[in-house]
Protein backbone atom coordinates (compact mmCIF):
# COMPACT_ATOMS: atom_id res chain seq x y z
CA UNK A 1 0.00 0.00 0.00
CA UNK A 2 1.22 3.54 -1.12
CA UNK A 3 1.00 5.34 2.47
CA UNK A 4 1.84 9.48 2.55
CA UNK A 5 3.40 10.39 5.53
CA UNK A 6 2.06 14.38 5.34
CA UNK A 7 4.78 16.13 7.25
CA UNK A 8 6.60 13.03 7.80
CA UNK A 9 9.99 14.32 9.29
CA UNK A 10 9.00 14.32 13.28
CA UNK A 11 9.37 11.52 15.17
CA UNK A 12 6.29 9.67 13.95
CA UNK A 13 6.89 9.89 10.84
CA UNK A 14 10.21 8.38 10.67
CA UNK A 15 8.61 5.28 13.12
CA UNK A 16 5.75 4.86 10.45
CA UNK A 17 8.06 4.92 7.81
CA UNK A 18 10.82 2.45 8.70
CA UNK A 19 8.19 0.23 10.19
CA UNK A 20 5.74 0.47 7.65
CA UNK A 21 8.23 0.22 4.54
CA UNK A 22 9.91 -2.84 5.84
CA UNK A 23 6.88 -4.57 5.52
CA UNK A 24 6.87 -3.95 1.89
CA UNK A 25 4.39 -1.00 2.26
CA UNK A 26 5.43 2.10 -0.33
CA UNK A 27 6.36 5.34 1.94
CA UNK A 28 6.27 8.59 0.44
CA UNK A 29 7.72 11.05 2.96
CA UNK A 30 5.91 14.63 2.99
CA UNK A 31 7.49 17.87 3.81
CA UNK A 32 6.70 21.67 3.06
CA UNK A 33 10.18 21.99 1.60
CA UNK A 34 11.05 18.97 -0.95
CA UNK A 35 14.64 19.04 -0.02
CA UNK A 36 13.82 18.53 3.29
CA UNK A 37 11.19 15.57 2.32
CA UNK A 38 14.30 13.72 -0.07
CA UNK A 39 17.22 14.07 2.77
CA UNK A 40 14.82 12.54 5.30
CA UNK A 41 13.68 9.91 2.99
CA UNK A 42 17.33 8.72 2.17
CA UNK A 43 17.67 9.19 6.00
CA UNK A 44 14.95 6.37 6.37
CA UNK A 45 16.18 4.25 3.56
CA UNK A 46 19.98 4.16 5.40
CA UNK A 47 18.24 2.79 8.40
CA UNK A 48 15.27 0.42 6.77
CA UNK A 49 17.67 -0.48 4.08
CA UNK A 50 15.70 -2.17 0.78
CA UNK A 51 12.85 -0.33 1.55
CA UNK A 52 10.67 2.27 -0.85
CA UNK A 53 10.72 5.47 0.88
CA UNK A 54 10.71 8.53 -1.10
CA UNK A 55 10.88 12.54 -0.41
CA UNK A 56 8.28 14.85 -1.79
CA UNK A 57 6.65 18.06 -1.60
CA UNK A 58 3.32 17.29 1.23
CA UNK A 59 1.32 18.04 -2.47
CA UNK A 60 3.33 15.45 -4.80
CA UNK A 61 2.85 13.08 -1.53
CA UNK A 62 -0.78 13.60 -1.34
CA UNK A 63 -1.19 12.85 -4.54
CA UNK A 64 0.44 9.83 -4.97
CA UNK A 65 -0.80 8.01 -2.06
CA UNK A 66 -3.71 5.39 -0.79
CA UNK A 67 -3.16 6.39 2.65
CA UNK A 68 -2.03 9.95 3.86
CA UNK A 69 -0.97 10.63 7.53
CA UNK A 70 -1.21 13.52 8.75
CA UNK A 71 2.18 12.92 11.01
CA UNK A 72 2.78 17.25 11.87
CA UNK A 73 1.72 19.00 14.78
CA UNK A 74 -1.73 20.03 15.06
CA UNK A 75 -0.97 23.86 14.90
CA UNK A 76 -0.30 23.80 11.21
CA UNK A 77 -3.22 20.74 10.81
CA UNK A 78 -6.21 22.49 9.72
CA UNK A 79 -4.19 24.85 7.44
CA UNK A 80 -2.46 21.85 5.92
CA UNK A 81 -6.00 19.95 5.34
CA UNK A 82 -7.45 23.57 3.88
CA UNK A 83 -4.82 23.76 1.64
CA UNK A 84 -4.42 20.21 0.18
CA UNK A 85 -8.56 19.61 0.81
CA UNK A 86 -8.91 18.82 -3.17
CA UNK A 87 -6.38 16.04 -3.00
CA UNK A 88 -7.36 14.79 0.64
CA UNK A 89 -10.81 14.89 0.28
CA UNK A 90 -10.88 11.36 -1.53
CA UNK A 91 -7.99 9.34 0.35
CA UNK A 92 -8.46 7.89 3.70
CA UNK A 93 -6.82 10.35 5.65
CA UNK A 94 -5.20 8.99 9.30
CA UNK A 95 -5.59 11.68 12.14
CA UNK A 96 -3.21 11.29 15.18
CA UNK A 97 -3.55 14.74 16.21
CA UNK A 98 -4.24 16.15 19.37
CA UNK A 99 -5.43 19.67 20.90
CA UNK A 100 -3.00 19.27 24.06
CA UNK A 101 -1.51 22.25 25.60
CA UNK A 102 0.04 23.15 28.81
CA UNK A 103 -1.20 25.06 31.89
CA UNK A 104 -0.09 25.26 35.64
CA UNK A 105 -1.85 22.11 36.91
CA UNK A 106 -0.13 19.87 33.71
CA UNK A 107 -1.13 18.93 30.14
CA UNK A 108 -5.04 19.62 29.46
CA UNK A 109 -6.98 18.64 26.13
CA UNK A 110 -7.74 22.05 24.32
CA UNK A 111 -11.06 21.39 22.56
CA UNK A 112 -14.79 21.01 22.89
CA UNK A 113 -14.59 19.30 19.52
CA UNK A 114 -11.63 16.46 18.26
CA UNK A 115 -9.39 17.31 16.06
CA UNK A 116 -10.22 14.20 13.42
CA UNK A 117 -13.66 15.89 13.67
CA UNK A 118 -12.57 18.88 12.62
CA UNK A 119 -10.02 17.74 9.59
CA UNK A 120 -13.33 16.04 8.40
CA UNK A 121 -15.08 18.92 8.89
CA UNK A 122 -12.43 20.77 6.34
CA UNK A 123 -12.17 17.84 3.53
CA UNK A 124 -15.99 17.52 4.23
CA UNK A 125 -14.78 13.97 3.91
CA UNK A 126 -16.04 10.47 5.73
CA UNK A 127 -13.13 8.94 5.24
CA UNK A 128 -10.81 10.30 7.84
CA UNK A 129 -9.65 7.77 10.57
CA UNK A 130 -8.46 8.74 14.15
CA UNK A 131 -5.63 6.52 15.06
CA UNK A 132 -1.66 6.76 16.51
CA UNK A 133 -2.04 9.34 19.10
CA UNK A 134 -0.96 6.99 21.95
CA UNK A 135 2.27 5.89 20.47
CA UNK A 136 5.00 7.41 22.09
CA UNK A 137 6.69 8.76 18.81
CA UNK A 138 11.01 8.41 19.44
CA UNK A 139 10.50 4.83 21.12
CA UNK A 140 8.52 3.93 18.19
CA UNK A 141 10.90 5.54 15.98
CA UNK A 142 13.94 3.55 17.53
CA UNK A 143 13.94 0.14 15.39
CA UNK A 144 15.96 -1.68 18.53
CA UNK A 145 12.44 -0.74 20.81
CA UNK A 146 10.50 -3.63 21.64
CA UNK A 147 6.66 -2.41 22.99
CA UNK A 148 3.24 -3.82 23.25
CA UNK A 149 1.07 -1.04 22.73
CA UNK A 150 -2.72 -0.58 21.92
CA UNK A 151 -3.56 1.90 18.90
CA UNK A 152 -7.75 3.05 19.79
CA UNK A 153 -9.28 3.90 16.27
CA UNK A 154 -12.16 5.78 15.24
CA UNK A 155 -13.61 6.62 11.78
CA UNK A 156 -17.09 7.16 10.20
CA UNK A 157 -16.54 5.18 7.32
CA UNK A 158 -16.05 1.50 8.39
CA UNK A 159 -14.09 0.45 5.21
CA UNK A 160 -11.63 3.28 5.58
CA UNK A 161 -11.55 1.90 9.36
CA UNK A 162 -10.42 -1.89 7.98
CA UNK A 163 -7.58 -0.83 5.45
CA UNK A 164 -5.84 1.22 8.57
CA UNK A 165 -6.61 -1.47 11.22
CA UNK A 166 -4.95 -3.87 9.27
CA UNK A 167 -2.29 -1.63 8.92
CA UNK A 168 -1.87 -0.96 12.04
CA UNK A 169 -2.21 -4.97 12.86
CA UNK A 170 1.29 -6.22 11.07
CA UNK A 171 3.45 -3.73 12.52
CA UNK A 172 5.01 -6.09 15.13
CA UNK A 173 4.04 -5.29 19.02
CA UNK A 174 0.60 -2.93 18.04
CA UNK A 175 -2.76 -3.92 18.83
CA UNK A 176 -5.91 -1.91 16.90
CA UNK A 177 -8.87 -1.42 19.28
CA UNK A 178 -12.00 -0.04 17.30
CA UNK A 179 -13.47 2.87 19.55
CA UNK A 180 -16.24 3.32 17.45
CA UNK A 181 -17.23 6.42 15.45
CA UNK A 182 -15.59 9.85 14.96
CA UNK A 183 -17.37 11.28 17.91
CA UNK A 184 -15.66 9.32 19.65
CA UNK A 185 -11.84 10.32 19.49
CA UNK A 186 -12.18 12.83 21.62
CA UNK A 187 -12.04 10.29 24.25
CA UNK A 188 -9.15 8.63 22.32
CA UNK A 189 -7.17 11.97 22.30
CA UNK A 190 -7.64 12.65 25.72
CA UNK A 191 -5.41 10.30 26.24
CA UNK A 192 -2.41 12.22 24.77
CA UNK A 193 -2.57 14.70 27.62
CA UNK A 194 -3.42 12.43 30.45
CA UNK A 195 -0.39 10.37 29.79
CA UNK A 196 2.22 13.65 29.28
CA UNK A 197 0.90 14.12 33.01
CA UNK A 198 2.08 10.52 34.17
CA UNK A 199 5.23 11.16 32.84
CA UNK A 200 5.63 14.82 34.00
CA UNK A 201 4.39 13.47 37.36
CA UNK A 202 6.17 10.47 38.01
CA UNK A 203 8.98 11.64 36.34
CA UNK A 204 8.59 8.76 33.54
CA UNK A 205 10.21 8.21 29.94
CA UNK A 206 7.69 8.00 27.10
CA UNK A 207 4.83 6.13 27.82
CA UNK A 208 2.53 3.98 25.61
CA UNK A 209 -1.15 2.40 26.45
CA UNK A 210 -2.21 -1.13 27.00
CA UNK A 211 -5.92 -2.26 27.79
CA UNK A 212 -5.85 -5.76 29.41
CA UNK B 1 -6.75 2.49 58.22
CA UNK B 2 -10.06 2.89 59.26
CA UNK B 3 -11.89 2.94 55.24
CA UNK B 4 -15.54 3.33 54.41
CA UNK B 5 -17.03 2.68 51.11
CA UNK B 6 -20.26 4.87 50.94
CA UNK B 7 -22.58 2.78 48.69
CA UNK B 8 -20.07 0.33 48.70
CA UNK B 9 -22.68 -2.80 47.90
CA UNK B 10 -21.76 -2.86 44.21
CA UNK B 11 -18.23 -4.90 43.39
CA UNK B 12 -15.65 -1.99 43.44
CA UNK B 13 -17.38 -1.67 47.13
CA UNK B 14 -17.25 -5.10 47.36
CA UNK B 15 -13.56 -5.49 45.53
CA UNK B 16 -12.01 -2.40 47.93
CA UNK B 17 -13.71 -4.00 50.90
CA UNK B 18 -11.91 -8.03 50.25
CA UNK B 19 -9.29 -7.07 49.33
CA UNK B 20 -8.73 -3.55 51.89
CA UNK B 21 -9.48 -6.10 54.43
CA UNK B 22 -7.37 -8.94 53.67
CA UNK B 23 -4.13 -6.18 54.28
CA UNK B 24 -5.61 -5.50 57.89
CA UNK B 25 -7.46 -2.41 57.63
CA UNK B 26 -10.89 -2.03 59.10
CA UNK B 27 -13.79 -1.75 56.79
CA UNK B 28 -16.84 0.27 57.15
CA UNK B 29 -19.36 -0.76 54.39
CA UNK B 30 -21.78 2.00 53.87
CA UNK B 31 -25.55 2.17 52.66
CA UNK B 32 -28.28 3.98 52.69
CA UNK B 33 -29.90 1.04 54.51
CA UNK B 34 -28.47 -0.17 57.70
CA UNK B 35 -29.74 -4.07 57.08
CA UNK B 36 -28.64 -3.79 53.90
CA UNK B 37 -25.14 -2.36 54.98
CA UNK B 38 -24.68 -5.55 57.24
CA UNK B 39 -25.88 -7.69 54.99
CA UNK B 40 -23.28 -7.27 52.53
CA UNK B 41 -20.57 -6.57 55.67
CA UNK B 42 -21.42 -10.54 56.65
CA UNK B 43 -21.37 -11.82 52.98
CA UNK B 44 -17.80 -10.11 52.51
CA UNK B 45 -16.58 -10.93 55.59
CA UNK B 46 -17.29 -14.52 54.89
CA UNK B 47 -15.28 -14.29 51.75
CA UNK B 48 -12.11 -12.59 53.52
CA UNK B 49 -12.09 -14.61 56.88
CA UNK B 50 -10.92 -13.09 59.95
CA UNK B 51 -11.20 -9.68 58.34
CA UNK B 52 -12.64 -6.64 60.14
CA UNK B 53 -15.22 -5.42 58.03
CA UNK B 54 -18.45 -4.23 59.55
CA UNK B 55 -21.72 -2.49 57.82
CA UNK B 56 -23.53 1.06 58.55
CA UNK B 57 -25.47 3.33 57.14
CA UNK B 58 -23.79 5.90 55.07
CA UNK B 59 -23.42 8.98 57.55
CA UNK B 60 -22.46 6.77 60.37
CA UNK B 61 -19.66 4.94 58.15
CA UNK B 62 -18.97 8.55 57.22
CA UNK B 63 -18.40 9.76 60.77
CA UNK B 64 -16.39 6.43 61.82
CA UNK B 65 -13.39 6.11 59.15
CA UNK B 66 -10.47 8.36 58.31
CA UNK B 67 -10.63 7.79 54.44
CA UNK B 68 -14.08 7.75 52.20
CA UNK B 69 -14.50 6.26 49.11
CA UNK B 70 -17.19 7.28 47.64
CA UNK B 71 -18.27 3.48 45.43
CA UNK B 72 -21.71 5.08 44.70
CA UNK B 73 -23.20 5.50 41.16
CA UNK B 74 -22.46 8.83 40.01
CA UNK B 75 -26.51 10.02 39.79
CA UNK B 76 -26.19 9.76 43.23
CA UNK B 77 -23.27 11.11 44.15
CA UNK B 78 -23.44 14.98 44.68
CA UNK B 79 -26.73 14.57 46.43
CA UNK B 80 -25.12 12.46 49.00
CA UNK B 81 -22.27 14.76 49.10
CA UNK B 82 -24.54 17.50 50.12
CA UNK B 83 -26.49 15.67 52.30
CA UNK B 84 -22.83 13.97 54.60
CA UNK B 85 -21.13 17.39 54.06
CA UNK B 86 -20.64 18.13 57.43
CA UNK B 87 -19.42 14.83 57.88
CA UNK B 88 -17.09 14.48 54.46
CA UNK B 89 -15.50 17.57 55.02
CA UNK B 90 -13.24 17.60 57.13
CA UNK B 91 -12.29 13.67 55.96
CA UNK B 92 -9.98 11.94 52.87
CA UNK B 93 -12.86 11.24 50.06
CA UNK B 94 -11.57 9.57 47.64
CA UNK B 95 -13.92 9.96 43.97
CA UNK B 96 -13.92 6.76 41.17
CA UNK B 97 -17.26 8.76 39.76
CA UNK B 98 -17.41 8.91 36.48
CA UNK B 99 -20.42 10.86 34.68
CA UNK B 100 -20.70 8.91 31.70
CA UNK B 101 -23.49 8.25 29.28
CA UNK B 102 -24.31 6.04 26.44
CA UNK B 103 -25.43 7.58 22.78
CA UNK B 104 -25.78 6.35 19.13
CA UNK B 105 -22.15 6.36 18.70
CA UNK B 106 -21.86 4.57 22.19
CA UNK B 107 -20.04 5.85 25.96
CA UNK B 108 -19.77 9.41 26.16
CA UNK B 109 -18.46 12.10 28.64
CA UNK B 110 -20.89 14.19 30.17
CA UNK B 111 -19.70 16.52 31.46
CA UNK B 112 -17.23 19.95 31.14
CA UNK B 113 -16.41 19.65 34.67
CA UNK B 114 -14.67 16.93 36.66
CA UNK B 115 -17.28 14.57 39.01
CA UNK B 116 -14.21 14.81 41.23
CA UNK B 117 -13.86 18.53 41.05
CA UNK B 118 -17.93 18.80 41.86
CA UNK B 119 -17.58 16.74 44.96
CA UNK B 120 -14.46 18.92 46.08
CA UNK B 121 -16.80 21.82 45.59
CA UNK B 122 -20.23 20.73 47.16
CA UNK B 123 -17.98 19.62 49.87
CA UNK B 124 -16.03 23.01 49.89
CA UNK B 125 -12.90 20.46 50.64
CA UNK B 126 -9.55 20.25 49.37
CA UNK B 127 -9.19 16.63 50.91
CA UNK B 128 -10.72 14.92 47.77
CA UNK B 129 -8.87 12.67 45.84
CA UNK B 130 -9.97 11.34 42.38
CA UNK B 131 -8.50 7.48 41.90
CA UNK B 132 -9.99 4.46 41.13
CA UNK B 133 -12.06 4.66 37.83
CA UNK B 134 -10.40 2.51 35.55
CA UNK B 135 -10.29 -0.16 37.89
CA UNK B 136 -12.53 -3.22 36.78
CA UNK B 137 -15.24 -3.58 39.22
CA UNK B 138 -16.12 -7.44 38.48
CA UNK B 139 -12.89 -8.70 37.81
CA UNK B 140 -11.32 -6.71 40.98
CA UNK B 141 -14.62 -7.98 43.62
CA UNK B 142 -13.12 -11.58 41.99
CA UNK B 143 -9.98 -12.47 44.64
CA UNK B 144 -9.23 -15.51 42.33
CA UNK B 145 -8.57 -12.72 39.51
CA UNK B 146 -5.10 -11.73 39.19
CA UNK B 147 -3.91 -8.46 37.20
CA UNK B 148 -1.72 -5.34 36.37
CA UNK B 149 -3.43 -2.31 36.28
CA UNK B 150 -2.65 1.49 36.48
CA UNK B 151 -4.55 3.49 38.78
CA UNK B 152 -3.90 7.49 37.99
CA UNK B 153 -4.51 9.52 40.60
CA UNK B 154 -5.73 13.18 41.38
CA UNK B 155 -5.61 15.91 43.97
CA UNK B 156 -4.67 19.74 45.17
CA UNK B 157 -3.73 17.83 48.98
CA UNK B 158 -0.57 16.43 48.61
CA UNK B 159 -1.00 14.67 52.06
CA UNK B 160 -4.02 13.10 50.97
CA UNK B 161 -3.15 11.97 47.81
CA UNK B 162 -0.22 10.32 49.76
CA UNK B 163 -2.49 8.56 52.00
CA UNK B 164 -4.42 7.12 49.05
CA UNK B 165 -1.26 6.42 46.66
CA UNK B 166 0.01 4.40 49.81
CA UNK B 167 -3.39 2.51 50.07
CA UNK B 168 -3.40 1.55 46.77
CA UNK B 169 0.03 0.25 46.23
CA UNK B 170 -0.56 -2.45 48.84
CA UNK B 171 -3.25 -3.43 46.95
CA UNK B 172 -1.21 -6.60 44.65
CA UNK B 173 -1.46 -5.43 41.05
CA UNK B 174 -2.39 -2.14 40.79
CA UNK B 175 0.16 0.40 40.56
CA UNK B 176 -0.79 4.16 41.41
CA UNK B 177 0.61 6.58 39.55
CA UNK B 178 0.36 10.28 39.88
CA UNK B 179 -1.49 12.46 37.26
CA UNK B 180 -1.64 15.84 39.05
CA UNK B 181 -3.91 18.01 40.66
CA UNK B 182 -7.69 17.31 40.66
CA UNK B 183 -8.16 19.50 37.33
CA UNK B 184 -6.45 16.89 35.27
CA UNK B 185 -9.32 14.35 36.82
CA UNK B 186 -11.44 14.86 33.93
CA UNK B 187 -8.74 13.38 31.99
CA UNK B 188 -8.57 10.22 33.95
CA UNK B 189 -12.45 9.90 34.34
CA UNK B 190 -12.83 10.26 30.21
CA UNK B 191 -10.68 6.94 30.22
CA UNK B 192 -13.89 4.87 31.77
CA UNK B 193 -16.22 5.66 28.64
CA UNK B 194 -13.22 5.20 26.18
CA UNK B 195 -12.85 1.92 27.99
CA UNK B 196 -16.34 0.65 27.85
CA UNK B 197 -16.51 1.85 24.22
CA UNK B 198 -13.00 -0.26 23.30
CA UNK B 199 -15.43 -3.21 24.93
CA UNK B 200 -18.21 -2.74 23.14
CA UNK B 201 -16.84 -2.20 19.76
CA UNK B 202 -14.31 -4.96 20.02
CA UNK B 203 -17.31 -7.31 21.73
CA UNK B 204 -14.48 -7.79 24.77
CA UNK B 205 -14.96 -7.92 28.34
CA UNK B 206 -13.64 -5.88 31.52
CA UNK B 207 -10.44 -4.42 30.87
CA UNK B 208 -8.08 -2.33 33.05
CA UNK B 209 -5.34 0.11 31.88
CA UNK B 210 -1.20 -0.09 31.89
CA UNK B 211 0.61 2.54 30.59
CA UNK B 212 4.25 1.50 29.46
Amino acid sequence: MRVALLGGTGNLGKGLALRLAILGHEIVVGSRKEEKAKSKAEEYRKIAGEARITGMRNEEAAKSCEVAILTIPWEHAIKMAKELKHILRDKIVVSPLVPVSKGDGGFTYDSSKSAAEMVAEVLESEKVVSAFHTVPAARFANLDEKFDWDVPVCSDDDASKKVVIKLISEIEGLRPLDAGPLSNSRLVESLTPLILNIMHFNSMGELGVKFL
